[in-house]
């Protein structure tokens, strides 16, 4: 029986059937070890949940070996296959640990813009460590990397009754920056106050910059172990379901999205056009989108679109607004970069990448869209509403969702570093929490799959055009 | 190299490493078809999205015959194997369909209790339906299950305009109720109106009852699909990954959550109190704890739990008061239904199903916690104050969330009926929408899993006990 | 010309036109002053605002000892006169103290039930002593009128960076208590930790408290002023223009409302129920009803009802049922009293003062709606859901126009204790902050007019009877 | 006894005393009245609402004639006097009415930009006028002013069903427009389709063209009245208490300004600055800065600033960053405009209304607070982050505070009208609904008064300077 094709017409034929088929092999990819876990014999502590007053963890409580999560949860059976599968190490606690909690004197970090989140995932390291492994030196690494060769204020001893309320407030109570990554003086710092577990949390960026760090432990040989928390609003990291925050800056989003609305339908041939978070990925204007339904266009950064002429933008505004009365834009940040002019200074002007700068993409659409109804339409009253509402959603707390997420991800980190991992990231993939090696989160993209027919639904929804001149 | 241990010290064993493993074999559990797209040649109708005049959808927009998504995201390679792996077919919209839009009536059917987002589905499958495929007749019946054979006022006619702001309205504006389960009348109203597609969203009564009208439309050779959408804010319905409106439920839960906290901290020795929906499953009041953090014990059905003696709730409760001032307990509702004591009538009482009726665990457990305390501690202060929040969690509309869940649900749910499928439910398992044989689901359970870390990941948070008796 | 009359109609009377009367006396109603205050001559501190560094006050800035409020700011010219008329000193600072900041020593105090705002009251009260007065020890009374014959434990000092996000937070953090109230042993506390200022805030119980303090203190000769800042959600305290939290109140009351109506409107003959808040006024009823506009039935303690027959509740009901498919009813706790069934014990059960104990209004109405449909109406379907949003709505914290209102409060009655006054309560009259005597609000009653125009807008919204038998 | 002095020590002296004194007369101030309502004799139909079935008004129901409010609700009995006092006429239901409601045609009209509650007055009036007096023909006019002279599709049918939900949508269902003012074409509008009742809602432009609406009826001898509703977020209307929707914008600006203020507490000398609306009043941005209590400088356009130099903004930024590590300052719209450099073109421009045009102040001041600290600090970290979040707050519905404004609005509107008056505005003075001459409000400004002590409240709660050059 031919399992790619629909199951042929047998005696019971409208009941469910069963196939079988055979799958390919599957690769293991692993994460990295302290130097003292590859020891021989590796040094075995046992799980202090293990003695806990008033719980008693059952058989199936840790994580064994051999638990593994698998990075595609579909594939096409009929195609040249999904080879190899791809497999990565389970996220938990482990019942013999590579590090003993007694000796252990961990630095949390935050580095980048806000995120909603940053210090549930905070108080969570502080909770789990003192709590669920006992580690009494917990400390809050001030102002990003650069904290890490800062003066003494810039290390605060941080405890349970200091962190209580923290998943209840937006921003980070550590402060955070760009830049400052000075890989020897932070190494250096490092090691002159004794930290043995590093928790980076932050974007892209501070992913390259946990890596070096992490082959700097290995070249001078440390038992320290670094783990990478992704933060990214934009939900721009790969191999990983989701970034924590995302859900609530989508939440947030909505009340734009209704705002605008209300503007464009208030008013006499309105739009409302909000800009949302997304340099290089749509997925926030995306998901907001579809969660709201009010919006007639989205545009995104993996999708070209162009103003004038057919099958440009304007045509399709002017008709959406002639049909309904009105209209309603969501355009990423990182969206139609290349239509925007650019002065010579802006041509040459380069961020702390290399990058060429980001123009804001907002006032710039504004400004078209108001002189394009002014040259064609200039007997016709219009109005034009743009919101901008990035620092009112990425400074909010985490909603009960990216809450829980955070906790997760917390326990997560603190598990594997326990089990004598390093150089990781700890995400969910397809639900199950999972560990990964940081170098290649640190190189992995999440554009939107624009072929996928989840972009498909947005046009659905919005029954935009899709931009491919004929 | 044996996956199954950690890899051992190589060259360059702190680096990331392959290893690759055999994987079982793989059983594809496939949902049933109509008889018209089993009959030989298939019906072969393109499907409309094809000819869309602003989208031109890539090939890889359509799912594939062979697509398909695994059950097991994660599994134990050391363990005697997950065996089978188990594999359902991939949702999405298929390049041809076995039943022509244009001859397709569809009715739209709401049973049960209220839960965030009914709206939402009822919504979008009128969307999907008139604006994806082009169906002009979907009718909305009236509630619940006894609409069928009820008169026409029972059946209304949906339209893109009536629905438009549906996803912002809690509750179903189609009207619910329970029972009224007469299969031969709800078959017959069915085929006496013309119906080819039934889309009833339900819990799991409503489920067996779509499993009961799919096997008589079977005995009955009609060609009429029938998908049913499972409805539980409890998220008490196993395989798929969660329920609609189960994360909203969570978000509002933190408010009562956070009232009976204000409460119980304001007073001398104050216990707050909050019992949540629940009744097979914790869910709810596990996410719920989790997300909130100023829970000191949550009660959960899958826990037997005692109020008297060493390790009871009573004792922790005194210790914890003692500590921090004040303690709040969360109880699912179907907690500690065997500790209340019944009536001779309540005892003889059964539900429509022939279960003993539930007994409302909140006030009972109030007054026991009131009168322990009297009896124990007569001369200190003390109050208790309780809060069920059961409606204002469930009559709220979807959030973002769940608003966009429930249209990927609604769609995915059209997609397979477009392709001939019947018997079925939709939904995300590991994150990929898939399709799963309606009878699978009506049985399935899903409690809360008090062996994975994820429950002793609430025992860390609130330290209560585990009330096993020594 | 007749004011009273319409302005008959002269050369241009269509354009606005001015009549000059003549206005009855007014009497002053001012309150009492502390002794040192009396004395002669009084002491005279420039207030401490004069000298500050930042902020020149211009001469209008300090009320003058002339500056009054009015307490009737509308009434019938052609009545026998609203006479006499009555006015009250304004609140605010004043240019000369009666008491010197540099040897304050201020106790707050909270008693009773929570309300949106003790909080901000408190932490203003804070501010308003340390940062405008310069007043160094001030004390937070804990757990109510009892804290003041407690232990050390019980008297908290309080400072800016303790309480800066107190106005964020619901409940309150010094705790609250009913009873305790025990004269002697409070002044004999108050005097023994030498305060010389007392702000207590609670309900009419802790005004009649403070009366009963206050004249202790003039008995015994003290130099300690005592201000009564009236804490009542229910907003039934005379004189005052509303009391704190109120506004807040019916704010989260929508939430509750708008659950009952989603749950009515999407059951067959459902009706949604919910009990507000009001044991001896229904204002928080009215307000909500009005605010709301999906109630079809507002029940208060002013306005008697009845159930059965011909113009009682059920025929309502059942008419407003079979028109708009639903009804939602909101009823005061303390409603219909009069009609619950008493057991033999509840008619001796008294409350700590000596009135009847109160019932529970809503379980009762919820299950009389209940039997009578299903002993009028057996053959149809029938939905009643109750809601009691009590706890969830007064442990929130205050809203925006709360808050403000709070840090006003606070700043008021600061003003007139540094002014040399006592024995007072600080509150909006008209919209004027005013300093009225604290044994004129213990016994002012608050009910809503219900022969007033605002409880008819009720009725013209929501229709129902007026409940006199004929 | 002297009332302006402190009541001097009696024997009885600390107990409360009652003080008489003569006020000066009072002068009413009356609105203008149709001229059928002139007529001797007048018209007199007798209230519908004396005949509702349900309802039995008492008494004390209806306005009497001689029902004033006084619009001087306190004053200073020593100065030369609050002389004349002004008295305005109540408003609320007349027992006879001036005008046949059977015989009425009431067009509604909304101008200018969006506030929360325009729907709810819209609604408001829709119910009163149907369910309160029967008047069958209710219009709404679209597009502003302008729609008087549109065509049929400019004037919609209003009638209950279709106005239900209006008060909980924000913006304005009749859309609104700027300018457009014909004084002729619109009473010709007017007159040609029988409107005998227009309630115009709007800023002060709408006002002014009310009044001339009101002068042209009169000069044509129209039977047609025409009432103002006054509609400013801004609160810039003098006379009556506050503007609708004014509540709730301040507590949506606590949004903007928590965001800000996380965003400012997160980064290294971090500046947070939000913009609010206020053209030429500051009230939103005092109430929003009272309620939140983040806020370090508050900026309005009834006080003058400066950046550089002593006693400037910039001093005092770097005075507090350096003590608390970062600030938060709100500028109103309307402050700094002399600041702002001007481009020739700038200052040629004008608005309709022949003022000069306003500039940006916040993208401004962002940009030169930037440059200052890069000027002045150039090796310390900085961050500004700047919020505009005018539509988010004036496109959300109104809160349960200004719902029930709106409603007593409204109706407070119809009941004048349907007494005979014209030219004239309902608002609350003093808390007491009243009716007060169109021409009077179209002038009336609303200032923040400086000089009071709510204004240094606003200091004492931010210690900001008084930017008083010495």
């Amino acid at each position: 029986m031919d399992p790619t094709a629909p199951s042929s017409g047998g005696g019971d034929a409208t009941a469910p059937t069963n196939t079988t088929v055979t799958l390919p092999p599957l690769t293991l990819r692993d994460v990295p070890r302290l130097p003292a876990a590859l020891a021989s014999p590796p040094p075995a502590v046992p799980n202090p949940i293990s003695r806990h007053p008033y719980y008693h963890p059952p058989s199936t409580f840790y994580i064994s070996p051999g638990d593994i999560s698998l990075r595609h949860a579909f594939f096409d059976l009929a195609s040249a296959a999904p080879s190899p599968l791809v497999a990565y190490r389970r996220a938990g606690p482990r019942r013999d640990l590579a590090v003993d909690p007694a000796c252990a004197r961990a630095a949390l970090v935050t580095c980048g813009g806000l995120c909603p989140g940053l210090n549930t995932v905070l108080r969570e390291l502080v909770v789990g460590l003192q709590e669920l492994y006992g580690v009494r030196d917990v400390f809050g690494v001030a102002a990003g990397y650069r904290g890490f060769y800062g003066g003494d204020e810039d290390h605060v001893r941080l405890h349970l009754a200091a962190v209580d309320d923290w998943h209840k407030k937006g921003g980070t109570v550590l402060k955070t920056t760009r830049g400052g990554f000075d890989l020897a003086k932070i190494v250096d710092g490092i090691v002159a106050r004794g930290y043995t577990q590093i928790y980076a949390i932050g974007g892209d960026g501070t992913m390259r910059g946990a890596v070096a760090i992490f082959q700097e432990f290995k070249r001078r040989g440390l038992n320290i172990s670094i783990t990478g928390i992704p933060k990214t609003v934009d939900n721009d990291i790969g191999i990983i379901d989701r970034s924590f925050g995302f859900q609530t800056a989508v939440e947030i989003a909505q009340q734009a999205i209704d705002a605008a609305h209300v503007e464009a339908v208030s008013a006499v041939n309105g739009v409302g056009l909000v800009k949302l978070m997304g340099r290089s990925t749509g997925h926030i204007a995306l998901h907001a989108t579809l969660s709201s339904r009010d919006v007639d266009c989205c545009l995104i950064p993996e999708v070209d679109f162009y103003l004038e002429g057919k099958g440009g933008l304007f045509e399709f505004l002017y008709e959406r607004i002639k049909k309904k009365g009105h209209a309603v834009v969501v355009v990423a940040e990182g969206a139609g970069q290349e239509l925007i002019p650019r002065t010579d200074d802006q041509k040459r002007e380069q961020d702390e990448s290399g990058n060429i700068v980001f123009l804001d993409v907002g006032p710039w659409l504004k400004s078209e869209i108001g002189r394009w109804w002014k040259r064609e339409h200039p007997d016709e009253l219009f109005t034009v509403k743009y919101i901008d509402p990035t620092y009112m959603i990425r400074a909010v707390p985490a909603n009960a969702t990216d809450n829980l997420y955070c906790t997760l991800l917390a326990h997560s980190a603190i598990h594997g570093v326990m089990a004598g991992f390093t150089g990781f990231v700890p995400g969910p993939i397809n639900g199950t929490y999972s560990y990964i090696p940081l170098e290649d989160v640190a190189v992995a993209k999440n554009p939107v799959d624009v072929n996928d027919h989840k972009w498909a639904w947005v046009r659905s929804v919005t029954n935009q055009p899709d931009f491919v001149k004929s």
